[in-house]
């Protein structure tokens, strides 16, 4: 079985392309290298399962020529760059909805029956049942990512229903883990590594998240993918758990042995669009015999560790 | 105040059309002329408050332009064409989704702080809360129209939040009325023109419909929209009945005075992702002290009368 997978050089990607490849799949990698870094599938290129290929899901005829012979489509590419939407309103339109669009056409092109795709907990707003289960209140967008995540889940469903492709659907928390690079971590360790005796944050700090470590949100990707025969699947990944923001920042400082003065803009929001709390409801995952292995806390000091020895990922700007 | 009206030559839109300007208000209708009718909007173009601009949504410049010095727009341009959706999937992608973005692109350029938007039942997918409210279960999308629509509904909700623009979201069941074009009861009134004698239903004629009058439909959304300071509102609109197609093609024919032979194509849905029954729960729109003042009944007799008065409208092939 080929397995192709969109996003292949970003943080999850690179992450399940080498999971992959040790389970003895054979992978093609499709990344534009917009966010995905080369270095993070620079052991998986010396594989020879491993087909790398350098493309943008919105070069339809690449995308559908290599594809070819897949029998399996993961899709985790994608424009994560949440904060910064009502900057740039296009760029989720594209990088997300049009282009999931058009791994669905290249699927149907290429008679490819099977997909996996990536989605959010932002897609449920500001919801109203905390922690949130799959099928919460029609949820009311609030950020230009998560309703363009919403508007890929609706086309895969109805790809799904209307042409007989199975999907299974995954919304996340955020992801933690080796080559994690974006999100709060990665900018309370920036700030840190450009000057470790400052610390600012982005609302009161009193935001609770949850978080997944990257390991475990592939365990369950993989296990719900090869489970049950329904044609459409969705499951929330995360954990039970919740931390505040200010609980991963002690966090992080207790490990890297700093004591920054710490500043906050205040507000319970970050920035406009931003969730004050995603905790999701994981039952359906857990009823399939999955469930995390490591805590937050765990999921941030790898993260922390990862980190500190790959200062070079700080550098360019994402 | 200036309304700007998409799709404002179509069913809906040329009915709304005529109401604003016996409204006194001053409206530039916008349409592409692809499903529209320019029949539709003869009388309104006779009006010295009306301009009409024949113009695509796709063609972001020429919307721009002319949505100048609009405080509101009324956005009704939609692909239709929910039946053969899975013939061509990009129609549905381009016309709703994109055409959607670039209408709100076109609002945040002009400074138009008010949206009214037509969306779709269909977006509930398969209800497993009978009659449905709006803030159901997450649904499922089972068609590509549904899944547009909820990405319409998603980005418009996305800029509400976040350029703090007003929006006003309908969720119809089957609409009915003068210059009704496209439906069941538009295919069977085609087939009684074209042979009295013989009549074709898709599915087994059980699939249960609601369906409200164009004239109560219009009543809804301008109540809607001058009710509330909410950013977001997100309205249900329907009747408290339902029929089932049966019921329908009795009222059709006791109409006709015709006895024609009847066969079924048989099975619980029409098509691929038609749904065997749309029944909204109408109490939201109801509590703004809506209610609708023609029954299904009256709403088919209309239709039947009307288009049995306006044959050339089974001219053309929508």
């Amino acid at each position: 079985m080929t397995i192709f997978v969109t996003g292949a050089a970003g943080f999850i990607g690179s992450n399940l392309v080498d999971r992959l490849l040790s389970d003895c799949e054979a992978v093609v990698g499709y990344d534009n290298l917009s966010t995905g870094r080369s270095e993070f599938i620079r052991s998986a290129r010396r594989h020879r399962n491993f087909t790398f290929v350098h493309g943008d899901l919105l070069d339809a005829s690449s995308l559908t020529e290599s594809m070819r012979g897949a029998s399996r489509v993961m899709h985790l590419a994608a424009n994560a760059d949440v904060r910064f939407g009502l900057e740039h309103p296009r760029k989720d339109l594209e990088q997300n909805t049009i282009a999931t669009f058009n791994v669905l056409e290249a699927m149907r092109a290429n008679n490819v029956e099977e997909i996996a795709f990536c989605s959010t907990g932002s897609i449920y707003g500001e919801a109203t049942i905390v922690p949130t289960p799959e099928d919460a209140p029609f949820p009311v967008q609030t950020s230009l990512y998560g309703a363009s995540k919403l508007a890929c889940e609706g086309l895969i469903a109805a790809y799904a229903e209307g042409y007989g492709i199975k999907a299974r659907i995954f919304r996340f928390v955020s992801i933690l883990g080796q080559r994690y690079s974006h999100g709060h971590v990665f900018d309370f360790m920036k700030q840190l590594a450009k000057d470790p005796s400052r610390l600012h944050i982005l609302g009161d700090g009193s935001q609770r998240k949850s978080y997944l470590h990257v390991d475990d949100c592939i365990d369950a990707i993989l296990l719900a993918l090869d489970t049950g025969h329904e044609r459409i699947g969705i499951f929330n990944l995360g954990t039970d758990e919740v931390c505040r923001v200010l609980d991963s920042v002690d966090w992080i400082l207790g490990r890297l042995r700093l004591s920054p003065q710490v500043s906050f803009s205040g507000g319970r929001q970050g920035w406009i669009g931003d969730n004050p709390l995603i905790h999701l409801d994981i039952s359906r995952i857990r009823g399939l015999g999955w469930q995390p292995k490591k805590s937050i806390r765990e999921a941030v000091e790898l993260t922390v560790d990862w980190l500190a020895a790959n200062r070079w990922v700080f550098a360019k700007r994402y």
